[in-house]
């Protein structure tokens, strides 16, 4: 292990909990490197969870452990498990498909359940809420300091148990593709589809080409015009739209310096769908 | 000491006093290790300030340093101070009621005043309302890094000199217990009661209990309802209120996945009492 | 180099970007301490990006390496450099106008264009809409970590190409100063203007003076009052305006426990000028 320790949560920066995590993980060892990917997971949205981690895990070293807690389920009978990715890297989530990204897009080899009667912050028993501090960010910190081996955090589990979302992925339709808007660029309010670059471009389309985009709402046309595929938002006119090639190779839709989900009110998940076609 | 340094603040992370107050405390010492507690704590809010770090202090090692900046009295003759807790963890703040947690259920065992004469940044003589950088991110760097000892921070203070704010606690009614609202757990709306679970249980609750609830705003009844105890937000339906123990050992109410707090319109402080009642 | 490296972005902290930056720079050296200035710039603000680096940048050791993306023209012509200033501090940002304070306030000692073709992230040929992660945080890590050289950034340019925006800084008028409304505190909700402590200073004005305040919005008056040049805001009673010298040496105007810019609709930027002139 590379003692990197990466958490993310639905919890937010307002209150004391990440602290703790944090302090029980310093507490196993001083020798961790502590890193927050975001702890701003819309509450409960497991989608986001698994998306993100894929979003970033990629660019992070092998031997990097990941803790992600975004668990509506605490205190049901969901498992406590950790991954062992096709890259080396380490997920500590509950099972509840926030492994799903991870384990369609990069592979994973090898999942093990936590065994709470030894993986589980000492004098913690009473408490039944906050896994993240006295499982996850425990037992997160023992295998990133090699306090404990990957074999030692529980027995195996099959691959097959994964818990997993549905995706949507992506349809080849009649002159184009169609996608679902899987999750927002949060900040700049660009949208990102479930539709990756490759099967975009797999369909004949190149930089420079306006195309027709529709976006439905559960099936109603909610936004209907053409935009032009350009490399990067400085290929279109200031305020106006452009289709692009996101940061995790997928094809989203932009306005250069403004947000399109908020001019034209889109939202993100199966609800949400898009087509791209060519123009006759 | 064993080079954590803590901060917590209401200033929030839109700018740059954050990075100032970190980038004085690595130029005193590279070997520091810089962490974040909650930069949110709302402004001015002494309260919240103290319990946060309640919250947050007993799951960190001993010899940490705790630097702590909610300081409405900045340029006032409120005094800064170094407090050691019981636990051998440090605490730099200003005297103002943020130490009130901590010495009530931790314990304090020193405090000392902060000799500004020579526990400042070098050549901030003119700055008057940056205390944070100036005074008390530096002193805590000082002392987390071992460049002075605890007893160079200046001069013992008496005990009984520490600034407290009054706590409401639980107190014993007919068939039941009374509290306060204390403060929420932010991002899911649950609200944390001043009911310790320990006078809880003496009153005979036990899982499984239906019990009556009731919550004053000033005295006048703002919510009224039976709701179940359990131990964690999965033993009841989604979208149903819960009566559970808090990850700080309080009694706390929530709603499955859903905001208590919004759905019923429910503030914080001395406002806000509750009531849990057995059933006739 | 010292290993500190310092992010700064518009990007927030909702979804994987600062993550992904993360990663790629401890992909690059496992020895890097990599903080985080503020990711809440205004989107594409260049000013007040450049105004947060300054802010923070004095407090931080020689040696740190600060890199900055506020990037509105990715993919467009502007340039990406790393300049050197005369505290011995590096700062890797698009050539956008990011440097504006540092080259006015610090003094830049030299410039160098980065070399794409050898300081980009391997693979990532592709990408050409997050130059944070491929192109700046790549090139930080590089550079903070001593793996390439400051010469080996790239080729050097002439200082006088580095890009500008234009500072209003503060003008002398009869019996007083007048200068703009440059920035906010913003979670405090105080007024930080381009003036000076010094030139304010050369006015006459004095600790205690009663000091007329004009503030306009495109040249008609918005707000006007007399208000006391104070020390701290302790000086005045609390829900009180009070003028200030602020953290980074400039007059400011707050209310003390208030927000002054929410009291009276106070806005920031070229549009918002303000005088302080003596009573008569």
């Amino acid at each position: 292990m590379n003692k990197l320790l990466v958490f993310q949560t639905d919890f937010g920066l307002d209150d004391g909990a990440i602290s703790a995590m944090e302090g029980v993980s310093f507490t196993v060892s001083s020798e961790l490197n502590i890193r927050h990917l975001t702890h701003n997971i819309p509450q409960y949205n497991i989608f986001d969870a698994s998306y993100r981690l894929y979003q970033a895990i990629n660019y992070w070293p092998e031997g990097t452990t990941f803790v992600s807690v975004v668990d509506p389920g605490v205190g049901s009978a969901r498992k406590s498990v950790v991954a062992k990715t096709k890259t080396n890297q380490y997920i500590v989530t509950p099972n509840n498909g926030t492994l799903t990204h991870i384990a369609k897009f990069i592979g994973i080899v090898e999942m093990r359940e936590i065994e709470e009667r030894v993986n589980r912050l000492k004098d913690s028993e009473l408490s039944y809420t906050f896994h993240g501090r006295d499982v996850y960010a425990y037992t997160g910190a023992r295998l990133a300091s090699d306090t404990i081996t990957f074999e030692e955090v529980g027995p195996k589990m099959e691959l097959e148990d994964i818990e997993k979302i549905e995706l949507f992925g992506c349809k080849k339709i009649e002159n184009g593709v169609m996608g679902q808007i899987d999750i927002l660029d949060v900040r700049f309010g660009s949208l990102w589809t479930s539709i990756p670059y490759e099967d975009f471009k797999a369909c004949g389309f190149a930089f420079g080409d306006n195309i027709k985009v529709e976006i439905f709402n559960r099936g109603t046309l909610a936004y209907s015009s053409t935009i032009n595929y350009g490399k990067s938002f400085a290929d279109v006119p200031i305020f106006t739209p452009i289709i692009y090639m996101n940061s995790s190779y997928h094809i989203a839709v932009a306005i250069n310096q403004g947000s399109f989900a908020k001019a034209y009110d889109i939202g993100v998940g199966k609800d949400w769908t898009i087509t791209m076609t060519k123009i006759a």
